[in-house]
């Protein structure tokens, strides 16, 4: 069975080659490819809010996410979160049960919203997915990524209420 | 005759109660009305690649702007820039100026597009200017704005792009 819990210092040795290996391709989040640990490190450990690791039965990390808000203040009731799952464990609904996860911590924690800000338009896979679990494509960035295989490509921003209307 | 120039550290005493007084009204920009000169410094000065100020003939602080990639990586070829005139200078066009001096600095450092993640949708001045200037509407983001008189109101985002297709 898999679990979710907040990430841990000792996660990162382990972290680090997973989210490696997903930025290197170029395909899916703005992270430079080339972007060194350090920086991914500040950028998934340090800024976010809130880590999240998916373990198995055995503690090896599967996957992971991060929650924060996506503006300042006034803009502050809206969570943006980004999911990365090893290549080991894809193909199992476990991007599913991370973006699930994700939207029970945004309601605890307070959110209204939450909001995708660069979905890369081509990635089929997760548009569909995200769509399945009650997002909306509210905008489309013209050439707003810049795909290490197909040139400049349109981004998606997507959105899900949290509250009853 | 206005001139628009970088910022330089001497120009903050006379730029902080500019910034102070437009984001205190909590209806443009998401930054919270109770901020501190800190937290404005480092989000207007610290934080973005380039600051601009406005000045009159005699030297005064008329307006700012902020430029800045928009994403890391393979979306930073996509800025994003915010905006303020003082309210001593509003209705003499300086907005207009200040984006357009905007738009040819991020030519120059080679940007190819302009966003803007949270322009909010009661604000039809900024919307009808923006709109006045090239941007388009690419997404409408639900109540995605705390709006200090309002309450939830729904925000855009805009976008230009700034080479040829």
């Amino acid at each position: 069975m898999t679990v979710i819990r907040p990430f841990q210092a000792k996660d990162w040795p382990a972290l680090w080659p997973i989210l490696k290996a997903t930025f290197e391709t170029g395909d899916t989040y703005a992270y430079s490819p080339q972007s060194t640990e350090a920086q991914i490190r500040h950028a998934w450990i340090d800024v976010p809010q809130a880590t999240y690791v998916a373990t198995s039965d055995g503690g090896e990390i599967l996957g992971t996410y991060v929650l924060k808000p996506n503006q300042p203040g006034l803009g502050s009731h809206v969570c943006n979160c980004g999911y990365v799952v090893s290549s080991a464990a894809r193909g199992r609904g476990l991007a599913s049960e991370l973006c699930i996860h994700s939207q029970a911590e945004a309601g605890r924690l307070g959110y209204r919203a939450m909001q995708f800000n660069l979905v890369v338009s081509t990635n089929d896979v997760a548009v569909r997915l995200w769509k399945k679990l009650g997002f909306e494509i509210v905008g489309t960035l013209p050439h707003a990524f810049h795909h290490s295989m197909l040139g400049y490509v349109d981004a998606y921003v997507m959105y899900k209420s949290l509250v009853v209307a």
